[in-house]
């Protein structure tokens, strides 16, 4: 069973640390980020990624049915072979707001194509914000000129335009890999921000990969949605699928050399999988007023479809999130949630443990140490849950994390 | 649109004022109850309700495959035309215990059944409280040694039986109703409990109806189905189906005459269902830490199934019941929840009220006068969310509560 691994103090929100090392910028691309004032706070609110030559591009959208208009107008470009930049702002979802919202979007892209000189399906555009509100374009646009000029590829750059997408995130969530292959440096760098409205179904809240490995279009959306599938797929803090969920990679081929295949092609799918899964987790981790975050592995299962099920029921319920979060060992609502869950396993064909201690196996209940076990919740940031069937081999790892009062208050006076 | 009907302060919890005219029992039952000490608190856990009659029963229950022992007991046994009485206990819910949680409810039948003359198939189990621990039997046994003697048709033992049922519940939830058929006096009296684990898929937990009426055992158990699917069916807390959802409803033919037919059929049939649908209200508007009862209305659905759908991911989004609780008339989330229930809408056909206020219509954000709305959500105990598509006819009515923090301590620690 894993063991927790931090024995930090959980009475205070679980916070990630900031990057203590700042990774680079893959070859070829540069970025920047202002206030153009669409947040209320005034902070930091329109980022943008170029590269410097045409990017193949993939991407993994909501399935919401009330898609943004930004999604909207990604879907009908992505996968390309002809991608400049993304346009991101934060503030303003652009979401549920009819034809106006998708003109909106339209505009910000032709603005930004002007600016960069390519067409304006060549730019990707993703928001995130309060939904139901028109964006405010003279600020947008006022934005994008500004920013235009204050672009490059320095550490200061990326913290500002990993900063500039966040919302009610309390740290910027970037991840790095640098890897050799067939004797070029290839380097890949995500960013990605989302706090609540958590419950992906297809991919979660704004991550953006980057990427000067050279790699083919069809190959690019394919290992994308591999990897978005074993990391963004498998978070929740709520489960409240957002209108605007949007995972993007752009690969520009500066690294040079020939396009990847074979092993290169494996390797650099495994890195991207690797990149997604620790992106993806950092997510729960800065859930919304959240003290834990919770692992959870289901094992056994005659599906990957049913495992996710069953792991997305037990992540997704109140009663599951508020015991780990009072380190109250109940696995009572543990098996019950796996219970609703739609998958029909028999009550005998179920084994539980909680940090590595057995509570209940094929069916019965195990006679346990609970003052052992709430200390371990307790004295940890992470919480690990295995629910073992006995159905077939399919397995999944999901991360969610633990519900609060502070998830209560931040949430109950959002907008107004 | 349906306006709210209260106007209290709602900054302290919502809570049901207490029956102020005890309803009378129907004819020919009797019931009590006694302090059993299976609950830690020591107060009211065991309650019975008798017929000095065989009764026709109709029973719904909960499809979690965690089914708890005495729903494993009761769904084999109903409908039925034998039943002499139900044991219900309070502090522990026998679910996920195994063989010998199995056996301890077959134990307590057979307990019951010497005591009132009968067989074990004649008598009905239902438990609530914690999930995973065995019964204490002695306890058990000897409150039924106990509780036998005191058995009456008093109101004094109708709020006892009442009261014994409850868990966090914070009031009884008591329904009755009387009725001219045929020229008989016929009585129907409900009683419920539920606060937490509340999102029935089948029925929700505890609820029993008594009546004297004369009904045919097929037909009790239609009417009661169609009754719960318009009433338990439609409600949640927190969206997590219990173990131990049961609605049972008992019918001995006290009152006299022939088996209802025809329109005497009908008339009774709808008076189970408005009991219900009494009785299932009480049940969120009594939610744990709940400040604001919300009634959803989903109109113009292709199937009723897709209405109760899409009711149901706006009831169990923490996102829509933080908003409610916070006064925050932030519809995006409404809609957005909607976008994820599955159904295959248009964003153009959707159009939303909240209070009677129109938002937002066939896609398109309106203006609205926000701290109007604001208002009509903080000064009022109840909310009403009206969500009109247009794809069909169908439609349901759905109600669940707002999300607080006094949910979040109310869970945090509730087995240790």
């Amino acid at each position: 069973m894993p063991k927790p691994r931090m024995t930090l103090d959980p009475s205070t929100p679980f916070r990630l640390s900031d990057m203590s090392d700042a990774p680079s910028i893959p070859q070829g691309f540069r970025m920047g980020a202002v206030k153009a004032g669409i947040k209320p706070s005034g902070g930091l609110d329109l980022a943008i990624l170029l590269s410097d030559r045409p990017c193949t591009t993939a991407g993994t959208f909501t399935l919401n049915r009330v898609a943004a208009a930004p999604v909207q107008w990604d879907r009908r470009l992505v996968p390309s072979s002809s991608i400049r930049a993304v346009v991101i702002n934060a503030g303003n979802a652009n979401a549920a707001t009819g034809a106006e919202g998708l003109a909106n979007v339209k505009r910000t892209a032709e603005l930004a194509a002007s600016l960069f000189g390519c067409e304006a399906k060549d730019i990707l555009v993703a928001s995130t914000g309060v939904i139901g509100h028109q964006l405010p374009m003279p600020k947008l646009e006022s934005g994008l000129h500004a920013v235009v000029p204050t672009l490059g590829s320095t550490p200061e750059l990326l913290d500002l335009a990993s900063r500039a997408i966040l919302t009610t995130d309390t740290v910027p969530k970037v991840v790095s890999r640098v890897m050799e292959l067939s004797g070029r440096t290839i380097q890949l760098l995500g960013m990605a921000k989302g706090a609540a409205m958590i419950g992906p179904r297809m991919a979660t809240m704004l991550g953006f990969f980057i990427t000067d490995a050279h790699v083919g279009s069809d190959d690019l959306q394919t290992l994308l949605s591999h990897a978005v599938e074993h990391s963004f797929n498998c978070i929740s803090v709520e489960g409240h699928a957002s209108t605007n969920d949007t995972v993007l990679l752009l690969a520009n081929g500066a690294a040079g050399g020939d396009q990847l295949v074979g092993a290169d092609l494996e390797s650099f799918a495994s890195e991207v999988k690797s990149a997604c899964v620790e992106l993806a987790r950092m997510i729960p981790a800065d859930g919304e007023g959240a003290t834990h975050l919770i692992t959870i592995d289901v094992e056994g299962c005659a599906s990957r479809r049913e495992a996710r099920d069953l792991a997305r029921a037990v992540a997704d319920s109140p009663l599951v999130k508020t015991a780990i979060h009072g380190a109250d060992p109940n696995w009572g609502r543990i098996v019950s949630a796996a219970g609703y869950a739609g998958v029909p396993f028999e009550e005998n064909e179920v084994s539980l443990w909680l940090n590595g201690v057995a509570l209940y196996r094929r069916g019965t209940p195990l006679a346990f140490d609970s003052a052992r076990v709430s200390n371990s919740i307790r004295m940890n940031r992470e919480t690990t849950i295995n629910l073992v069937f006995e159905r077939g081999d399919a397995s999944i790892r999901f991360w969610t994390c633990d519900l609060t009062a502070e998830y209560i208050r931040l949430n109950a006076d959002y907008t107004t």
